[in-house]
């Protein structure tokens, strides 16, 4: 067993958007330093933190000089240039580590690494040229939605295809190359669990939160959830059954199709703190991002039940105009991430609600 | 009115100890920047900052400078050179202001200031010569407290004085020069109130804390407090009393003695986020942090009521070493400052034990 970080150390955190600010604000609280790396000139996370270096995540050399002066390192978005994460890790604990970023990254690695591991996915089938056309369709049926293995986000890279005939047209307008065929999961409703490992490998586990996604992007938060408690147990099994598979060190989110007779199908894993765990920043004594925190340092992990119940709405784009009057409402707990630009879809901020559990 | 500051708006903060670090924590919330002027070095609240600046209170160019580059200032210690409060105060809106610095930074300015607009203290007499004893031993009775008027804390620059031959005696041990004589008040317990006042004039105030000492700094705040109704009723009369009579702006801390029959004597103010109010940072959805970055933005405040009761414990030096054990204790809200030394007497952390209401 590692010792635990000692208060003072410093988290090197790969990427400076609002997860790595929120990572940086759980850590003060802690005493640890946060130093962000991002390859923006200016970005949010800098603000709260010790230092800040911005450098492309191709230059191998930047981030190893970085690492160099961190204690552990962690990275806050799942598409971290495999080389830059390898290069880190070699300098400094990476928590999560490479095999978690590789399970998370390719859409297909990622459904069979969940299969093996005992979670549950969509059928799906690998699509990279015309020539798999009709084993995928017949393995998927139709409708079904083609999908970019990688970089896919918030809804883009991806196209419904109807019928077989279509297939063609859906895999020209993507570009072609690798990409993955998935059966439609007539889901009654989108789950997700948000849960931890820790270095000496226990598990904790927030309450499931119920999303709503408009056009893609996460719009709205419910939790708990109200859901059977088989339902509980089983989303609390896979995300287990997850997090041991890849010996993960951190906090996971695993979203969830609940289908209509209950049954739970995997839909993605993001190997991060989540935007579907924000709620948890009100609601808990504890948040997801200090839960984090607690586990990149190798310290114990933190008590995640809530002591209040929590609708976390998103502030997307010119939503954040509305500021001041959210800031005026005393049942709203308002989240802003500092970011200069209002731009269409960009996450400006959440505001948590509160309500008796 | 003034406007409200937008998000991304700048408040500087002179000083850069825990209290400015858990300032910048709460604004960083709201999508504002902190930045931190400290003479010091190195200086805790900076690995949470914008930006810091160091140089020398007396140094006004470089605190005006400063000032230019933010949006509202404020402050963290109530010594803060005159010099320096108004040079900011002319650059920026110094929130709260010189006035409130002047009331509180003079233990003789203060009783007088407090006793004008209605709040009651021990008796007490100015004491600046040898010419004084007679009659300063007259108006407070023996035993007293003698004390420096200036940058007393935690217990230093005050002496007992058991009778009145034994004043010259006291007189000398403390270097002379202006002093005040305080009669002792025979308290039954120390209370405080943690209030604050809005840029228009609202005024929120948390419930009342039980606060022990021992050797002159805090050990413990039980909150809320179990006082009669009229006690909580009083201590917010002399809060707003105080608030208004300085047309004040941020938070306050207002340290109560209550006497054997219940009566209420302010001991002190604290013209800023304080010690005893750091139990808001768990038991209540918006902290005394959140509450004073909302007033000197000039945003309203916040609903100041507790979710749950609270006890809070100081990390004071070595106890912090205990730090691995009270992060695994599920019970323990832990707060460290990011300090390096654990010198002797210096405030390291605190721990905030949650409670039902």
């Amino acid at each position: 067993m590692t010792a635990p970080l000692p208060p003072g150390s410093t988290i090197g955190v790969l990427g400076g958007g609002q997860l790595g600010r929120m990572l940086a604000l759980a850590a003060a609280r802690l005493g640890l330093r946060t130093a962000i790396y991002t390859d923006r000139e200016q970005d949010c996370a800098s603000d709260v933190a010790a230092f800040t270096v911005s450098a492309p995540y191709e230059d191998l050399d930047a981030v190893r000089a970085f690492a160099a002066r961190c204690d552990a390192m962690t990275f806050e978005f799942e598409n971290v240039p495999a080389a830059a994460a390898q290069a880190a890790a070699e300098t400094a604990p990476l928590r999560p580590g490479v095999r978690a970023l590789h399970a998370a990254q390719d859409r297909l690695i990622e459904k069979r690494f969940l299969n093996e591991s005992g979670a549950p996915t969509v059928r799906f089938a690998e699509l990279s040229s015309p020539a798999d056309f009709e084993l995928a369709g017949a393995q998927t049926g139709f409708p079904a939605i083609l999908k970019t293995r990688r970089f896919g986000y918030d809804g883009k890279g991806q196209a419904r295809v109807e019928t077989a005939p279509a297939l063609a047209a859906a895999f020209d307008a993507l570009g072609g190359g690798e990409l993955i065929l998935e059966a439609m999961a007539p889901f009654r409703r989108e789950l997700s669990i948000v849960a931890a490992r820790g270095l000496s490998g226990e598990i904790e586990a927030y309450p499931l939160a119920e999303n709503r996604h408009v056009g893609g992007i996460l719009r709205e938060s419910r939790a708990p959830a109200a859901v059977e408690p088989e339902t509980a147990a089983e989303a609390l099994r896979i995300a287990e059954a997850v997090l041991t598979a890849l010996d993960y060190v951190g906090v996971i989110a695993v979203e969830l199709f609940e289908l209509e007779g209950g049954e739970l199908l995997v839909n993605e894993i993001a190997p991060r703190v989540h935007n579907t765990g924000h709620w948890t920043l009100d609601a808990c004594g504890c948040s997801q991002f200090e839960q984090h925190v607690r586990a990149v340092a190798g310290w114990p992990l933190c008590d995640p039940r809530p002591h209040s119940a929590c609708v976390m709405t998103n502030l997307i784009g010119e939503d954040a105009s509305a500021w001041a009057e959210l800031a005026a409402d005393p049942e709203a707990r308002l989240h802003l991430y500092g970011k200069a630009e209002a731009r269409d879809g960009r996450k400006m901020g959440h505001v948590n609600w509160l309500g008796r559990l």
